[in-house]
Formats: structure tokens, sequence, C-alpha cells
């Protein structure tokens, strides 16, 4: 056993209980048997949380971040936006079309789909209106109500190349219109660029066939990209020489800017990071050695760092950073935090390997005003109250 | 576009389907709602076997490793080996005592536990019964029910050694006895050694708490060795000078060797792998390309390589791993696989980073005899009839 220095012990002190040796036994009872597929505690209740509604098909749950360990979601919990409610589909009769400015248009069924060489890899989604309401009202009160629109999963699938070489694209193939197989048959023009060389037909999620609410049995995934593009219950690629312009690449998921011209086609999100812990919501229950933590992500690569301010950004300190990180994927960091039971106001910023900062909401809206909804990757604030009261700054 | 070359669009040609374009509209509906917490879709049916029992809450459930895709094991699917059922354990009751040969004992409650510095790290568990058939009867028709006592998770905790550090070993401490808050207080010892620095404290799997069947709230979790000795449902560390020599560690989980001699404490598992595709009970529709892929582990670090032999092991060819590669942890290999239709013998071996390369079934019971119903780890045949039928080449 290597010994750690007594530094590291004394710091420790502080978050140990004094309690002392074993209570009395309690008599046991024999528990419950196996079982073909796992459930959890019924003590852990952590739940997506849902915009209220008057039509659930079409609206956003999120993910309770806060409540998350490690860079995984569990599935049961990856955040939600549909447009037409969650089809159930057999993959039995589903196929995928690939037509267009092609050679040698194809319809595979997913029983051939899962014949073709395929990869596994660890990638972030996020919605491309994560963190709207921190443009305006900023009256979210917690990370999962702010932040919660984005969640990361082992993705396994056929690289969306190997598809594309197959087909054989025609001199002027630019874009790929991709189909969902929902009610609203939710169309993304998809730019073929280099960026999409990452894409996947993803069959897999965090080593299972994909959750219906993930668009099971078959999604596009093209990682770093804001989630609306990666279309869900794909059911057609069709390629073109430019973009259909559909609804949701022009009214919506478009960034009005100040002098009133819409940036459309933002697909990289930008890098982003929230404190998790201590965060909205959260109650310190006294002065003392904390482990602050949060996730941070970029949609242009790997999280070079990540810093974190305990005076509202006037200094900042490096993070340290769970290993490895992977490329358009959650990064975990950690922090000791002593807290002094003084009020503080922390937050964090990530920097990812393009040299990018993570900027503040005040930047942001000096680049991009508020006419906007989407594509917000603002730091976020929190407050720490003398009480130990966790709260949003803006709020 | 990156352009991939000819021969690699031609080779895939055999996989793909010949079918036309799009067939006709169908109406649609609205899909079901936004919710809570997700399920998987009522088309997925994957589940744990059990070995038939009288006692379901002593026995085992094994992993349908040939379901899984990636390098994860979905929480619901991960293998069991119970003793006593599973206990549903209160975490604001629960706490963990660490006494003995320290200088400072403690309990600890859950609470205190999570607010220490934390690790998440992707590893495997493997029952040292797994594959336990192997050795004689060798009858189990598919790779789940043979080498299905093995899974693979992203978990989180607190390092071992931050905590034994802060409760201060005396000179002679050299072994922890943990115990477990089951109905049969599962006790295993736990020898103090450069390799439990690996270990944690661990209360998270796969992004949300351990499942009740994993150990809820807390489990020992010590990379690469044997699951019966990371005990679940942890509450108690005694530190001693020496083992207890309980049932687990004496009659049960050694290895009775040729010459009537036990050994006792086989805690890493050895390099081992499989192919999950094609296995036992899969049928291949007809000659073609398929991607032929498994998975691989070793408790001594990093899987270096793995060879895949069509011949029944007169010639191996390199497999392409899936990067990056985690020490203590499943590696997917995955490699083209064309059928010409005829019947083929196939296996895997791993090679590990100490250069370890996994036995033949021969070769182990030339080593060890075949008294022992533990720590299996041969190669593992499957035989590809004429009809493209794949089974156990043993049974």
């Amino acid at each position: 056993m290597k010994k750690t220095n007594r530094r590291q012990a004394l710091r420790l002190g502080a978050a140990l209980g004094s309690g002392m040796l074993a209570r009395g036994e309690e008599p046991r009872s024999l528990g419950a048997p196996l079982g073909p597929y796992g459930e959890r505690s019924p003590f852990v209740k952590s739940a997506r949380t849902m915009r209220q509604t008057k039509t659930p098909e079409a609206g956003s749950s999120a993910t309770p971040l806060a409540e998350t360990f490690g860079i995984l979601t569990p599935s049961s919990l990856h955040y939600e936006r549909h447009h037409a409610g969650i089809p159930n589909i057999d993959p039995a009769t589903h196929t995928l079309t690939i037509h267009g400015l092609v050679d040698r248009p194809l319809v595979l069924t997913m029983d051939e789909i899962r014949r073709l060489p395929s990869v596994s890899r660890i990638h972030f989604l996020e919605c491309g209106g994560n963190s709207g309401s921190e443009w305006a009202a900023r009256n979210a009160p917690d990370v999962q109500r702010s932040y919660g629109l984005a969640s990361c999963s082992e993705w396994t699938g056929v690289p969306l190349r190997l598809i594309l070489n197959e087909v054989g694209l025609k001199p002027k193939a630019a874009w790929l219109i991709a189909e969902g197989a929902d009610a609203c048959r939710m169309q993304r023009s998809v730019p073929i660029v280099e960026a999409l060389d990452d894409a996947l037909l993803a069959y897999g999620q965090n080593g299972e066939p994909l959750r219906p609410a993930q668009g099971f049995p078959l999604r596009l995934l093209t990682p770093g990209w804001e989630g609306n593009v990666q279309v869900k219950w794909l059911r057609r690629l069709h390629v073109t020489d430019q973009p259909y312009m559909t609804r949701d690449e022009t009214s919506k998921y478009s960034d009005l800017m100040p002098n009133g011209k819409a940036r459309i086609f933002s697909l990289p999100q930008e890098a982003k990071s929230v404190i998790t812990f201590p965060s909205g919501g959260h109650k310190l229950p006294g002065p003392g050695l904390y482990e602050l933590t949060g996730l941070a992500w970029t949609g242009r690569g790997r999280v070079k760092s990540v810093e974190v301010t305990f005076d509202s950004g006037v200094t900042w300190q490096p993070a340290r950073l769970d290993e490895p990180r992977f490329r358009m994927a959650f990064t975990r960091f950690r922090m000791p935090f002593r807290w002094d039971g003084k009020p503080a106001t922390i937050a964090s910023r990530a920097i990812d390997e393009t040299g990018y900062i993570q900027p503040t909401r005040e930047e942001l809206i000096a680049a991009r005003g508020v006419n906007s909804g989407y594509h917000f990757n603002g730091i976020k604030l929190w407050r720490i109250s003398a009480e130990g009261s966790v709260t949003n700054v803006d709020a």
C-alpha cells in the first residue's frame, strides 16, 4: 500500500464523521431473488423534469445532471426532445433508404445494418435549445432545468461514410436530408463535410439497443452537433445538392443576430461546462471540505481544461479532469472545495482543444444579442449563502 | 468527405441488400409522450439466464454477452451471484465501519462517503466461477451460459487508499476483512497489497447509484480480482494481520490442484476472451461478409492484443481492438469475416500487457487438473456448420 502524504490525511479529516465502531447487530432476513432484468433501488428516485405543456408528445425532458456520476447518463434518464411523440417501431420491418444523388440507391433492413462493420464510442448529445432560458428569464432553479438537455452515452453503429461510400456519391452531392419515422417526419439537412466522418448510423446505446426515446431502432449520430440534426427513428437519407430549408433549420434552431439576420446551420455545440455540485437546490450542511464537481463538453473535439472560480470570476483555478477525455464527450471535472461558511459565487468555464474559452453570458450577448433562444453556452454562476443554500445567481 | 478506397466498397457489397428505394407511405400516428424515466423497447427482450435452483436467493444469473454492444453492460443485465438474496437497504441508515489494526477507527454514513474525493473508471467484474462448466461438462450451448458471469460498468467511488490513510494502518495491518450487509454476512479477506491501490468504495454504476443487485448503496471494488471478493452491500472493513479463512476463500473460490493441495486467494482474473458473434445459437443466413466480434479482458492491466482463428487454432490473425483500452475493463474486438459456406471452427485468444497468452483448455488442464470449478479462462471454440448453425464445439 502506498502511503499518501500527511497533508492529504489532514485535509480529509474535516469531511469524515467522528462516530466510532459498529452498532449493535440487527436481525437480517433473506433478500430478493435473482432475476432476468434488474431494476434500481426504490430509494433512488432520480427523474427527468418535463416542461409544463399541453402536448407532452412535443416537448422536452431534462437529465438530472446533479444526480449522475462519472460521464455516462443512464439511458432511462437521457434527455428527450420530441416533436411528435415516441414511435413504437418493429425493427423487423424498419428500413433505411439511401437515394438521390447516388450511383447505387439502397434499402437496408436492420439485420443488414447490424451485419456491417461497426464501432462504439462515447459521445454527448445536446439539444440546440439547451440552456435557452439562460438568454432571458434565467429563472431555472437548478442545473437540471437550465443545462439538462444534454446527456452522454456509449453509442454503437455503422460509420456513415461506409454507407455513403457504398452507394457512391455523385459529384454534386453536398447534403443529406435525414428523415425520421416519427409522425412529424422530422427532416433535417445535413451538410456532407469532413466533420461527418465521425457520424454513425447508431443502433446501440450503453450496451443495449437504442432506447425508443433515443431513436430505436436507428438514429443518425453526428458527434458534437446539435441534437435536432441527429435524426431519431432514421428511415431515409436523401442525397441532394442543397438543403431542404425545413422548419427546424430556419425558424427553429437558428440564431437571430442583433442585425436582424439569422445564422443557420450552427451545428457544432460550442464548449460548455457547469458545476453540478454544489449547484442550485443543494444545501451544504456546514463549513468544511467538499468535492466540487461538474461536467464539461465541446462539439469541437476534446475539452482541454476546466477552470473554477469561487469569487464570481475574479480568479480562476484549474480543476482536475477525469481521464481519458474523449472527443465530443462529457468530461467530468473535480476539485477539493473547502467552504469557510461565507457567501460565495462559484462557476466553471471550459476551454477546448481549439483554444476556445467558454464565454460569460455578457460576452455572448454582446456578440449575439438576445433575439435567439438557441445555442447558449455561457458560464453559469451559482451563489452559496452563509446558510449553505445554493441558488441560481440570476434568478 | 474522405473517400474510402474502392476495395472496401466492393468487400462491403456482399453484405448489403439489393432492395431499391422507399416503400409506399403508411399513415403515422402520434407517438408516446415524454416521461420521467424511460424504458426499453417492447421489441427488445434480452434477459439474464438463471441456473435452475430451488433457492433463487443463492444462485447466479448471466449477462447475454452476445446481445450487448460496445464494452458496457446495461446495469439491468449485469450478472448476479448472490448468497443470500438482494437486501433492500436504506442509504440514509447504511454505514461503513472501519476498525481493527488502525489508529483512528471510523463509522461513515453514505452522505459522508459521498462528500469525499471520488473517481469514475470503467472496469469489468467477473465471478471466480465464470465458465466453471467449461472444466468438465462443457455443455453450455451459448456464450451467455458459458462466459456470462462477467460484465463491465463505469464505477464511481472513493479510492480505498484514501480511507485507509485516514484511519491510519498499524504496522501489523495486512488484511481487510470486508463484510456485506446481506443475510449471510458475506465476508472475504482482502490482502493489503499494491494492487489494492486501484480499489474503490463504489457507490455509482453507469452514471446512477449502484443497482441493488450490485451492492446498493456501497460495494468494494478491487479491479481485476474475482467478483466474490468485491463485497456488495459493504458495511464493515476489519483490519487484521491475517485472513479469516472464510468459507468462500477456502472450500469455495479456491483451486484444488492435481497434487491435492488447493491454491487459495487466486484473486486476479487471468486474461480471457470469447467470440460473441458468431457464437452458440446463432444462425448465419448464408455465405458472405459478416463482422466477427467479441470481448476480451484481463485482471492484470490492459489487453494488448486479441487473435482469432478460423481453423481451430492452426493459424491466428490479429483482430481490431476498440480504443481506448482501459485497465481491467472489457475490450471489444472486431474483424471482418467472409464466410464461404464451409464448416469452420473459430475461436479467440487474448494476450495481455504482461505478455500472458490465454491458454487452450488442454493447457489449463495440464497445469491445473480438473478438480477445480473456478478460474477457467481457456480458449472457447465455436463450430459453424455448412448450414450456418453455430454451436458449442465441446457439447
